[in-house]
């Protein structure tokens, strides 16, 4: 593969096949497979961010994937958000279900009920339990593999609290769990927003989310979390005997991580022209041994070879390629699958001593000694992780923008897009006109003010009715 | 809890509920609710599982969980097995579908037509791709919590080769990963038999599977694998292109080991009157570390006690108990849930530099110096596993039963059950009456032939028919 990446839909589509991510051909519309060279490291993400969520005291669980009729319509939001783009499964075997079913669009109205039963007192709290599971929704946008689709991967974590204090640190943690995971490991920079009223997820009193930005200079959204406050509690009658020996409505949080869709990011930022490259920890091949054979010597060579992988395996994810292609092939198809290290090994190197050592995200190449490689393949590993971080962050800099007026905005959206921060009247429900005429003007959305830093206009007019500006937004086009 | 495991039925129902391992009042027929104290367990299965499977060359995907209903249909008999018990879904949002769904029951009519369009010629294969994920299916007789329900948790590995021989080694394989996961790491025993052709997978030409004990003495099917020839491979058109320039269909196997089944035969074969108990690498607490406090010196013995814990906190899963709790309600809450070892920790004990270490299996008890106490723990726990094993061995060995007659059938039966050697006619489909009047006479089922021994009777005669037998194939009564 060789395409710029500045043609980025091209690139995306090109390396989702190429690369043998997806299969988009299965015979259901908006239903993708996932291909091994994909599910591998989307398994190994899972156990990464389960692992970090454990470490934050969350527990494990299983749900069952359909719910019932009435659970979905208990909450009133809840229900007009999710209806449109429900699955209903009205029959089973050849009976029709007296009970209609639906399969989980998010998992809420499955969780809640069975919290309500859980929770007494205040020692059953704080609760935290996640589940690492699909949830399908009748999607009708264009879908796009890994990004949009009918079905995705994902963990949710449901909290719950006896207090508003428990909520908000909650957002706290979830904030550091998503720097932790998406920034600091995966690599991937992001901005944490608090959405505004208008754009929060159905039913809860404030939606934050992690936004980053794709190479075409669209955000797409990465995990969000909830403060749902005490509305679900409620409804679910989850509640909880105070000190005072009231019953009191717990509060409650919910989070969000798609792992299919951080893949996607991940795939995006850090690829080139030649294809996937990944941060090291998660890459399905962590060096490639490709041996260099001349007519003479060969068997010397493959026998080497076979040795060097062997002592590799014992710390890396390791493969030697023996087919009969030709090295360039085997470079370029490494190179597309997105092999962390390459390492060179034919009859000259055997009697020098050394192997050549090729990086795949920089294309550095040295001469490194054969006992020395295990640890240089280590070093070159954690030296890739830093380098792909830093250069993310670099680029994602230069996508942060700011505008005054509605001429600047558009002129920064059409220079390359990126995130334009923008002084705005009100991010509470009165500002949703504003965002309207926004975005017919020039097809971005208000994203939100940035919960991760604090900033506030002072002196500044709303970029759309030019009334007193409280807060600073963030308008992009996006996913 | 306090109940014999000779009330077997009362002692899992209770367990169950008590150690809080499924929640059954999820409000949909046939679901519940997998919760922390099982989830944890099941999840950590589920990646040794995993891993052993990749080791040998399997490579992990993600399948759509709705299939297309012209997908179901392709395979004649394996539609007719399914049809009765699939769920359909057929309407999203507001629209009744064109073409209706099914979820998956397994997975075979999804993934096939993929495998027809990734394989080519012979460098393709093998193929060995599987997935981890939930199935659904309608499910009529009566559930039992993790046993027997309408959704469970399993791993299906979906394999293709160039050849029977490929296919036969593969079973070979399979019984390998079965006898390393099941048996030597999670210590349950299990028989591997060839299932008689009248009980055999929808579309298969052979099913092969590991059947464990439970101890009332009725059988539980655990792992099975399936020889699906080149029947699937003709339907789904997954063909490969042979050296003779001839297109030719693939031979197929699938495996399919139901983790959350696995999990209640772990719990079922391991518990006692007391509650659960896991081999050590499964267990969520590996030690729990119980103050014993008196009025005087409760701080000095409760900052030890942190101490300790931290320490083990470096290489096991460990608590410290410091809820208001006598400590022999705390004793009986931690066996009842499996910790694997139980520190206590006195006042005294700090005096004499020791703590009173008691092992969760044998309840043995001994002083064990401060500063031995993590190597200690790794030592119990290695023996606990090795013993655990042991026992559920020695138990199974007695399960083994013959019986030459119909009477003597009988009586091996009403005495204790178990698995009962029988000579038998024929395991081809001429022998299913047979096996109907042993039912019948009995209410125990023929279960195949052992495929891990070698064993053919000679000069018997079938224990129903009377002609002579040309297999031993046992009976046992099942779930």
């Amino acid at each position: 593969m060789d395409i710029p990446k500045e043609n980025f839909s091209e690139w995306y589509n090109t390396l989702i096949k190429e690369a043998e991510l997806c299969d988009l051909r299965y015979n259901l519309k908006g239903f993708v497979v996932i291909m091994p060279n994909a599910a591998d490291v989307i398994s190994r993400m899972y156990r990464l961010y389960e692992d970090a969520l454990e470490a934050r005291g969350h527990r494990k669980s299983y749900f069952p994937a359909l719910i019932s009729e009435k659970n979905l319509e208990a909450e009133k939001d809840h229900v007009e958000g999710f209806a449109p783009e429900v699955f209903w499964v009205t029959r089973a075997g050849k009976n029709e279900l007296e009970e209609k079913m639906i399969l989980r669009p998010t998992s809420e109205t499955a969780m809640y009920p069975m919290y309500s039963l859980w929770i007494n007192g205040k020692c059953d709290l704080p609760l935290k339990v996640y589940q690492s599971c699909q949830v399908w929704r009748y999607e009708t946008k264009a879908t796009r593999p890994l990004i949009r689709g009918r079905e995705f991967y994902w963990i949710e974590a449901h909290n719950v609290f006896d207090s508003e204090e428990g909520v908000l640190s909650q957002v706290q943690e979830d904030m550091e769990t998503t720097e932790e995971m998406i920034h600091q490991s995966f690599g991937v920079p992001f901005l944490f927003f608090r959405r505004p009223q208008w754009d929060k997820f159905a039913g809860a009193v404030d939606t934050y989310a992690a936004d980053t930005m794709m190479p075409d200079g669209k955000t797409l959204q990465l995990p969000s979390t909830h403060n749902l406050g005490t509305n679900f509690a409620k409804v679910f009658n989850v509640k909880y005997m105070d000190d005072d020996g009231e019953e009191k409505p717990c509060w409650q949080t919910c989070y969000g991580p798609c792992i299919s869709r951080i893949f996607a990011a991940i795939v995006s930022i850090h690829g080139d022209s030649r294809g996937m490259v990944l941060p090291f920890h998660l890459a399905n091949v962590q060096a490639v041994v490709i041996p260099i054979l001349r007519k003479e010597g060969s068997e010397t060579v493959i026998r080497f070879v076979q040795e060097v992988t062997e002592k590799l395996a014992k710390n890396y994810r390791v493969v030697a390629d023996f087919s009969e292609n030709t090295p360039g092939f085997k470079y370029n198809h490494w190179e597309l699958n997105g092999a962390a290290v390459r390492v060179e090994i034919g009859a000259r190197d055997i009697e020098s001593g050394k192997a050549v050592v090729v990086r795949r995200d920089t294309g550095e190449k040295e001469s490194v000694p054969f006992e020395e490689l295990p640890k240089k393949i280590g070093e070159i590993g954690k030296e890739m992780n830093a380098s792909l971080r830093e250069k993310a962050d670099e680029w994602f800099a230069t996508m942060l923008k700011e505008a005054d007026t509605m001429e600047e905005l558009k002129s920064a959206l059409e220079n390359g897009e990126g995130f334009v921060r923008i002084p705005f009247c009100t991010d509470s429900l009165e500002g949703e006109g504003c965002a309207e005429k926004l975005k017919e003007e020039c097809s971005a959305n208000v994203r939100g003010s940035r919960h991760d830093a604090n900033e506030k206009p002072s002196g500044k007019k709303c970029i759309v009715c030019g009334k007193e500006a409280s807060t600073y937004q963030y308008a992009a086009r996006q996913y």
